[in-house]
């Protein structure tokens, strides 16, 4: 098997690991860089306008691993459900737009003064089957995400792959798995997951666990600083065949969102080489 | 059924929720508050001596539902692995002279400078195995704890219900579950794990998933003041005929452990009765 992730051509880098910039200044540095491929969130391409931010990457020559993210499906009412699914048609048609790979989800958390885990995987499970037609359509795969258990009251409670496995399971065509080693790498059901996901994983991140880890959500680290075993899941993912981006998608408001974002690429590249 | 936890007789306080207090002082606290039973950490039983301590609880005709903790079993080499077994053949020996009804294992997580999950796991596996033999002569059953996920790096590579059954599949007899709903509530195959767990659940922790928690272990809420669904996991736990202490344990450094103890056991107790 080639040794896909290790070659520059491989990496892509998520807008939340450079935050302050915005799309044109992402695409800049990813030229500067010599990186070839992005990943970016939402509020970036909105701020662009989906048009302009087409056109600029296409001229750029860029590849678009995901666009992040579409999701958030619970909510305490109809109201509130319907008008995720309206928020998840614009996001499928960003996606399209500048020519994403595919469209991350988040399953969202539990509704306000709610308790019902059970009664939120079933909105989650009934808005991504809602959403999914359109997706199709749109030729936009769906890419859930199983987000770390620490996130399932109040972000993502989808939260193991084997969760995300049986919602593709039950969903079919047009759904596959965004895979993120910060979320799962302590699984002792990973390898066989990984196995089980085959040709769904459609998206791979990486950042890495740091010890001690000071914040539930800003608190990444870059890959190679913590003890996320980058290598070994690697191979487990390359073993499916999987042929796309690795993403290094980094939130650290204490340490990589106040670096030069210049520095933080070059460091991206660099341990995208030697570590990941 | 019955409605065990219910009734106040089945609430045990772990003295971790009044951390302040000396074994002679929760022992105090709990005739004031009129609470039967505690789940004692080592560190109290050892300050006040192993002896004394026993004949305390027992003049005072309190249950102790566990004592906390033993494990810690992952080390980077076999001095490290060998100094684990040597201090939870104490924590044994200290069980059976208190008179508790388990000893609550957690596993340890990574041996430091380690990205080997799996061979943490193992680690663990033997540990525990190399344990029973003298939990077993002593008359003192284990209770391997699952932590949650976001403990697995430096705390416990067990983190589900699911790998706690499997190494009860595979060490058998003198092996049960400590379940913590802090560390399970999260998990979309908790049910289907707790009727597989059936009668190895031998001791049953409650506190409460804050939104948001600020801290990764320090920041537990008191029951109800979360979002964790306690009266339904409760029924589930009761279902596989659960018998034993319904043990209050929470780690607060900001709120819980701040207030004077004797008004955090009349919480406990009457949280005991409106919301576990």
């Amino acid at each position: 098997m080639r040794d896909l992730f290790r070659d520059t051509q491989w990496l892509a880098v998520n807008s939340a690991t450079v935050k302050a910039w915005s799309l044109p200044q992402l695409i800049d540095g990813c030229q500067r860089a010599g990186i070839t491929a992005i990943a970016p969130w939402r509020d970036i391409v909105q701020a662009c306008g989906i048009e302009k931010a087409g056109s600029l990457i296409r001229n750029a020559g860029l590849e678009v691993s995901c666009l992040c993210r579409g999701g958030m499906f619970t909510a305490p009412d109809m109201a509130g459900r319907r008008a995720a699914l309206d928020d998840n048609r614009r996001a499928v048609e960003e996606a399209a737009g500048i020519g994403a790979r595919c469209l991350v989800l988040i399953a969202g958390g539990l509704p306000k003064d709610s308790k019902d885990l059970a009664g939120a995987h079933e909105q989650v499970r009934d808005g991504i089957a809602a959403l999914l037609p359109h997706a199709r359509d749109a030729g936009v795969p769906l890419a859930i995400e199983p987000l770390h258990p620490m996130t399932a009251a109040d972000r993502a409670c989808v939260n193991t792959l084997g969760h995300a496995n049986d919602l593709c399971d039950e969903l079919g065509e047009g759904l596959g798995i965004a895979l993120d080693v910060y979320h799962v790498w302590w699984d002792s059901d990973l390898p066989r997951q990984i196995e089980r996901a085959g040709q769904r994983i459609i998206t791979y991140h990486v950042c890495d666990w740091l010890v001690p880890t000071r914040d539930l959500v800003f608190d990444r680290g870059m890959p190679g600083d913590g003890v996320i075993d980058l290598k070994g899941i690697r191979a487990m993912v390359e073993a499916t065949g999987y042929a796309g981006h690795c993403d290094v998608e980094i939130f650290s408001t204490q340490n990589w969102w106040k670096r030069d974002p210049d520095e933080v690429l070059r460091i991206c590249k660099e341990r995208h080489r030697s570590v990941v």
